[in-house]
């Protein structure tokens, strides 16, 4: 069975786990198309956060307590850096993940895609599912806010990571993005599955940014594959991050009904791209021409959100038993 | 007083701390133009050893024991680049010093030349003596050896750290040298000096790349000031590195009198940058036109640094008493 997930960062890479847990990776094969509008070039180094989480956490390097970045992580340059007054200072550069970085920006800088240097940075992490870039080209997310009494737009890392989100988004951009393509592969991975999943990541600027890249849209409504998104809002409040802030930039309810309203649906709408809808247990959902179902979507453990990926796939119409 | 010192890496850095103790900082100014022809690109990371020795030891920050790079050193990313594979393997990079490099590289990015970048990082060292590159321009020491049957280039890095000088050097070239010009201040710093002296540095590939760079030599021949050497031989052994492979490969044996027969006399040679050159106590030294002195010269201890620095600028005309 071939299954695709769009996924963003740490709450993607967590299902990511789930899935490869549920299938096993025998004769199944999973790929992921990751988010990399969070992407940022910092100190000189390329960092592509939302890729390297699910790397990371696929190949059991990653520190499962503090929720990103490598597992015994020290962080000697990052205090180095600060010491030589370079900015930003506010961005957590770990030893271990800077190797990671450099590996990066010297093969990109050598002319390598992202989606090649990913493939070669896996080599070392074997993370038992594809990951590939949802775009080789630079689309960034930006965020429009008020600072110092101006409009200003700002990397979505300043915003998220400086600001804690606390300067209220007046609308996102993904900038680059009209001329981007698709990495090799991404469009191929969703005209060929058996199922395509939509992790329960953030709906705005994890996954309303894969979808921003032309081309992944219309593959999402024109494969044969049953595509089933998972809710990232339980209860009326985001299951990590700060969803909320994002879903009100963009006019959106903070509410499972809300999110499976705005992906919308592939049969009787001209842009939506959902079949099946998951929501959490107790939320009720109702989605115009889409399929909804509630089971317990925490992410709690493996065995919990491998639950959620059965879930998730019997509703796409590929169920395992 | 104006005291101009052509240096190489850890015995031209600790030559300039006892000329510095000596000085005192009032009213004198030290300046050093320090060889960069071992400045080498690694992991995309642009690395100045000689800069940096300079930096480090005047600053405070080096490893004295070790002899090169930071105290309390750690090696973090060079075990994670290990890890991926990423070569080379065999160079020293230390986690507090790919901070230094990670500034550095952003620096000069951004297009700043390598004078302004070292201006930048002393900021935070302030190593009381006003450092110069030799150039802004790339000049590399590339050394020809024989490996594996062929006659190759490898850059000097490789020979000396990874090769630990092994494969016998049939000569060195300074790849750029040609059309390279010395960094802002230097020719300028030479032509006001009170007194230029050559630190007990490699005579080879940190003096002699220094020389390589055109207008240098002219500038040396043509000051007011007295030009005096200060021998790295002592006893017919380096003081330290492996000068004697260097010295073997351009013909000149290692010895305190060939260093000096091969710096040459100002006044009477056509080429020659020297008034006077100082030996280690014991050290027979005939150099037709310059002015031989004997005394200490093993840089034991600060104290024992200054003496030497005293003795050579007296020999320069310009003694302190």
């Amino acid at each position: 069975m071939k299954v695709v997930v769009l996924v963003g960062g740490v709450g993607g890479a967590r299902f990511l786990e789930g899935l490869k847990a549920l299938l096993g990776g025998r004769e199944h094969e999973i790929t992921a198309v990751v988010n990399t509008g969070d992407d940022v070039w910092m100190h000189g180094l390329r960092i592509t956060p939302d890729l390297d989480s699910c790397m990371y956490t696929l190949g059991g390097g990653s520190d499962v307590g503090r929720g990103w970045g490598r597992a015994g992580e020290t962080w000697t340059v990052k205090e180095e850096l600060a010491a030589y007054g370079a900015e930003p200072s506010w961005f957590g550069l770990g030893d271990r993940d800077i190797a990671t970085h450099l590996v990066r920006t010297r093969m990109l800088r050598a002319g390598y895609p992202l989606s090649e240097v990913v493939e070669a940075l896996c080599h070392r992490w074997q993370p038992g599912v594809r990951l590939l870039p949802m775009s080789d080209d630079r689309v960034e997310t930006h965020v429009v806010v008020d600072l110092d009494g101006e409009s200003k737009a700002i990397h979505f890392q300043e915003w998220w990571v400086r600001y804690r989100a606390e300067p209220k988004a007046k609308s996102f951009v993904s900038v680059g993005a009209e001329t981007a393509k698709p990495a090799p592969g991404v469009e191929e991975a969703l005209l060929t599955a058996d199922a395509v999943l939509i992790a329960p990541s953030n709906p705005v600027v994890s996954v309303g940014t894969i979808l921003n890249v032309p081309g992944v849209r219309a593959a999402l409504r024109k494969t044969e594959a049953g595509v089933v998104g998972l809710s990232p809002i339980v209860g009326g409040k985001p299951l990590r991050g700060m969803a909320d802030a994002c879903l009100e930039a963009i006019g959106v309810e903070t509410s499972a009904e809300a999110v499976g309203r705005h992906y919308g649906s592939r049969r009787t709408t001209g842009t939506g791209i959902l079949d099946g809808w998951l929501v959490h247990t107790g939320d009720r959902s109702d989605v115009p021409g889409v399929a909804v179902r509630a089971v317990p979507l925490l992410m709690s453990d493996v065995d919990a959100t491998a639950a959620m990926a059965r879930a998730a796939l019997e509703l796409a119409g590929v169920g395992l038993d």
